[in-house]
């Protein structure tokens, strides 16, 4: 058996490296679930410095797997499957595999203890079914799952890696990256580290940004490597240096002339989302946000749903699709709406304060607009989105105008939103009071 | 060039056709993108009676392209290509797959006619770039594309059906559904129709359901096939007859069978989601509904943000994480709160009177609870979640308890509150004032 604690340095650059993904299930290929594997592992692999070459998706059959196993395994560094490992699932997808990659597999009875004692744990018998799962390659180890029945699998072979991984995500993801990840790192077929810095801008388009950056990296040449990838109101900066010419601490030098040069523009490193840097925010600040959204129907709010003790500061959050939640619960006076229409700079204002107050909140934003594709008038057509910000500082609003899908207007409106109470908290921390570009100040 | 009016009546059973898809894209294999093309046309081609039999993800680029299609050339009865055929796109993915299939590109007027008249319209000028998307299959076709400047392209050759899709969704799509199906089901190469018919069901697990329709199902022998897929609280049943033995018409009478059967936990026939079942409901009883939610933290207000009309009956939704909005903006009691606690039947149905009386609704949904991992105490341990439902018939609460994941409690406690509506709304509609099962009435 390899000794993985014996590193195998390899002198081919990663960027050679051939991993290949093979995703094994009938749901993937019906529809019912989106193939998450291959979004979540491409993204592992591609920050330390490798992409997936292939994917491929086939039903979970003994046959199929093991033609398509045999064809990875002919040309890549590293195979790895994902599913078929389940008690329900089809009975010869080891031997499958096993016989592919010429290996017998041996029952572990260290599996069998494992398996039983989860089953034990969790008051249930274990069935003749989950015995299978406790075979293991005769040449290979096994990756202990902390979360599930069927252990992952390793192979280490003619220099080439297999990999078999359980599908439950809740499984997957821990082991792939508490496991798998240092154990490829270590046979140096991905990178130890991330193989890139990521600046996360905000309010600059790509092409802006672009020329703004040049002066900063044209002292580089070829050394350094510059991806960019632009989202609605945001965009990444990926800074590399794939011939090694450029060191970890020149990269981050280069990244932070970037920060400082971008100055508000630039959000944080890494991969920290936006709703994430804002959260860190608030809670350091400690500050509190409430918000009120009618074209977004929920998806400002929606953006810390996950983010883990949101409820700290995170009052609360008012759909409102009509105009009289409007005038009832966040106290628009109903004259403002006749005035100006519902759509405007003053009841954008008016909605951030009313909501701040609604829920006694330091900061208050609202969002109200025509998210089309209908909607909207002559004078106020689809894509017209308006944003108030109430905040300790004082209140203010923004119009956007973005001819645009519906869900591309939203995602833009709600980034902008999270983008200005950002800069807003940023300048509140920093004792700057200068109203925020671009906006029109009331009262 | 082949006559696609002329049907090719083609004697193999529909299982027996093999179709694969190949996804073209960096940003799918770096985890940017999630590989939704596959989770479509997977989910498109299986109502139609045949499996994707395999979908391959490989970089854009010609070489690569070309060694795919070839081999899935050699098997299959059509291939599908996704991508690559923007104007920033590798400029030889065309030529790749043409010479893959042996067939030369010619240039089109008409398709270069089509796109000037696009840049036109939009008073932008094309560039030479777009050129080459002006490049059809010699003896090939054009798949008009409403939405974008790369039509699809089309080759009948051999008995064998190839079809390149442009990327974007918003133009795949309506290309696939108006073009692509139909030039399918007439070559025999998937269902005219639907191959199955769907019976969606709330309130009652799988096996259960299993047991209560067997006696609808045994006395059609093997003639009938029926597939169970369960969600959360949801299972949809699939009835299909592979044999053909039995037609449209007979599965339908047994699908209206299982329906009859089933009573209230019978939901609909065919793919519309709970929520929109709900809204349709509203909007013919025209009643408005307003949600309060604390744990699901705004996924239940989510589930009306894409159907389209749903702001005529959605007055709107509170999502309030702390005890204050429940008492400020919603009038519970702050006794009430220290007397029973946030998460208690009490508290559930005091939210729901408050947010129907605050957005002046006919009904009012209210969810609180500990969706987990961590709250909750001894006496509510997370996963536990109280449901308020305030309808014109009365106001009654509900409690929930299921030891799972966060987003497993989420997804099961909106689905349940879903459910109660729509089965309080079919009470309303057919004048039943029962309170409903496993619910406490409160005043």
């Amino acid at each position: 058996m390899p000794n993985p604690s014996t590193p195998a340095p390899n002198p081919r650059p990663l960027g050679s490296r051939r991993i290949e993904l093979l995703t094994l299930g009938d749901e993937l290929l019906l529809g019912l679930t989106p193939n998450s594997h291959l979004t979540w592992i491409g993204e592992q692999l591609g920050r330390r410095g490798v992409q997936l070459a292939r994917n491929v998706t086939v039903s979970d059959e003994a046959d199929l797997i093991a033609a398509e196993v045999r064809a990875a395994w002919a040309r890549a560094d590293v195979v790895i499957t994902t599913g078929g490992l389940g008690p329900t699932c089809d009975d010869r997808t080891r031997e499958a595999v096993a016989a592919a990659i010429g290996q017998p597999l041996v029952h572990d009875p260290a599996i069998e203890r494992a398996i039983a004692d989860r089953f034990a744990k969790l008051g249930r018998r274990m069935t003749p079914n989950n015995l299978k799962q406790a075979d293991r390659f005769e040449r290979g180890e096994v990756l202990p799952n902390a979360n599930g029945t069927a252990p992952g699998l390793w192979v280490e072979q003619d220099g080439r890696v297999l990999v078999m991984l359980p599908g439950p995500p809740n499984e997957l993801r821990p082991l792939f990256t508490e496991q798998v990840l240092p154990r490829l790192a270590r046979l140096g077929l991905i990178g130890e580290h991330e193989a890139y810095i990521q600046l996360r801008t905000a309010g600059v388009g790509e092409s802006a940004l672009e020329t703004r950056l040049q002066p900063v990296f044209a002292p580089h040449g070829d050394a350094l490597s510059v991806a960019y990838c632009a989202h609605f109101w945001r965009a990444d900066v990926r800074l590399s240096s794939p011939s090694g010419r450029l060191g970890p601490a020149a990269l981050q030098a280069i990244a932070n002339e970037c920060a400082a040069l971008l100055g508000e523009d630039f959000v944080n490193f890494g991969h920290d989302s936006l709703a994430r840097v804002v959260s860190d925010l608030f809670r350091a600040q400690e500050k509190t946000l409430a918000v009120a959204e009618s074209c977004t129907s929920g998806l400002f709010s929606g953006q810390f749903t996950d983010i883990c003790g949101a409820s700290k500061f995170f009052r609360g959050s008012l759909v409102c699709y009509g105009n009289f939640a409007k005038m009832q619960v966040l106290d628009v006076p109903e004259s403002l709406i006749e005035q100006h229409g519902a759509v405007s700079d003053e009841v954008a204002v008016a909605m951030a304060t009313g909501v701040a107050e609604a829920f006694e909140a330091d900061y208050g934003v609202a969002i109200t607009g025509y998210s089309g594709p209908g909607g909207g008038t002559t004078a106020t057509p689809a894509g017209t989105i308006h944003l108030g910000l109430h905040s300790p500082q004082g209140v203010w609003s923004k119009k956007m105008n973005y001819a645009a899908a519906r869900a591309a207007v939203q995602e833009r409106a709600v980034t902008m939103a999270l983008d200005w109470l950002r800069r807003e908290l940023g300048r509140a921390a920093s004792g700057v009071s200068a109203p925020p570009r671009r906006a029109t100040l009331i009262g």
